[in-house]
């Protein structure tokens, strides 16, 4: 019998709001995977420290933040065959990802890997915009609204006609892009419904109009919260 | 000293997958509100059913499946001014709402009438795209891809406009609207990119292909995953 490969969130920062389940899942693994930025702790393993049973093995995938694509596949490929061997062993593996493992998580890497061969079972986690949205006490969306998730490194056309398309909207991944989307926000007179969030749930977490942040910031952890009209009834 | 609303997700329907933040709220909040549909309890108060202290007060506000808004915004109305008499005594009261308070959440229009009013905090929850995901094994949005929420009551071309922007879609609040929304689909091409989850995480869970969907298909807690191409490196 081999071991059960486990996908499990651990949501966006805030220990707190890990599942009951994420945190079972966990404790009773005796492989625990998670990554690392650049010889730092992953976000994801630091959110489930507290909950590593001392018994268990831990395997840290190393992964820069500016990887090129063929290495991190690479690291991928590497790290596939360590837990290869566990599982092969009958020993349950969980792979740590912050926020949901199926939204932009790094676990859909090595589930494309392992699926076909194991047991594969996936923990869903709160993802990064729903975070937001409760610290900002700011609807995602309500009724019939349409609802886009935008990555910012999408070109300007593609952006423009997604926030066309719904009513209401995040944009992720900011980082170097967010002069270039915050021309865009004003160009579609959408900075003034607009909410910056940064960190949210974590430690020194902020938020504020996407008009009173600084030019020279630099995001890390963020998003933008794009509202309609407030739902007022 | 007025006491804080909490808003608070219990996720999509396994009491495994409430947060542990969710657990702690609901556990010693004095009182506790939930929505019933036809006088049957709420989902949300069914997945929260354990962690509800027997020392609590329950507020049951009833709001029939297919109500009037305009009845429904009275009902929101009344229970307001009970929740007010509890917050203005001190005590702290607890909304639950299945999935996510800020995703489709009920809460949103409690907090429209009293966050001016009153301390508000929010729980998020997993919400059902996540869980919907996870029980399929399937990505709803990898690197740089642009996901989209789309309410089945849209007019057909608003729906084709958001499947065309986005990468990957999740179609929500099917109901009587599948066999429309399956006729689109079919149309679009994208039947045999598409899975059909209902109840996911729930007793009775189940998934299939949208293409072996019997015709005559009832759903509930039910949605549409919408693919791209499988992650394969």
């Amino acid at each position: 019998m081999s071991g059960t490969l486990f996908g499990v969130g651990t949501g966006p920062g805030d220990p707190e709001l890990m599942t009951l389940k994420a945190v079972r899942v966990i404790a009773s693994a005796k492989v625990v995977v998670s990554l690392s930025a650049d010889a730092k702790p992953g976000l994801a393993r630091t959110i489930a420290a507290q909950h590593i049973a001392d018994a268990s093995l831990e395997l840290v995938i190393d992964m820069p933040m500016r990887v090129d694509p063929a290495e991190g596949q690479a690291a991928y490929d590497k790290a596939v065959v360590t837990i290869r061997r566990h599982l092969d062993a009958g020993d349950d593996v969980a792979f740590l990802c912050e926020g949901d493992p199926m939204f932009y998580g790094s676990f859909m890497y090595v589930l494309a890997r392992l699926s076909a061969v194991y047991p594969v079972s996936i923990v869903p986690g709160i993802a990064s915009p729903m975070a937001a949205a409760a610290m900002a006490k700011m609807p995602l969306c309500a009724r019939d609204d349409a609802f886009a998730v935008i990555p910012a490194p999408l070109p300007d056309a593609r952006i423009e006609a997604l926030l066309e398309a719904a009513d209401t909207a995040v944009i992720m991944k900011l980082g170097r892009h967010l002069p270039r989307i915050r021309a865009l926000l004003d160009r579609s007179g959408l900075t003034g419904q607009t909410i910056y969030v940064e960190r949210a749930t974590m430690d020194g977490e902020r938020l504020m109009r996407l008009g009173d942040l600084p030019p020279d910031a630099a995001p890390y952890f963020s998003l933008l919260l794009i509202a309609r009209d407030p739902v007022t009834s």
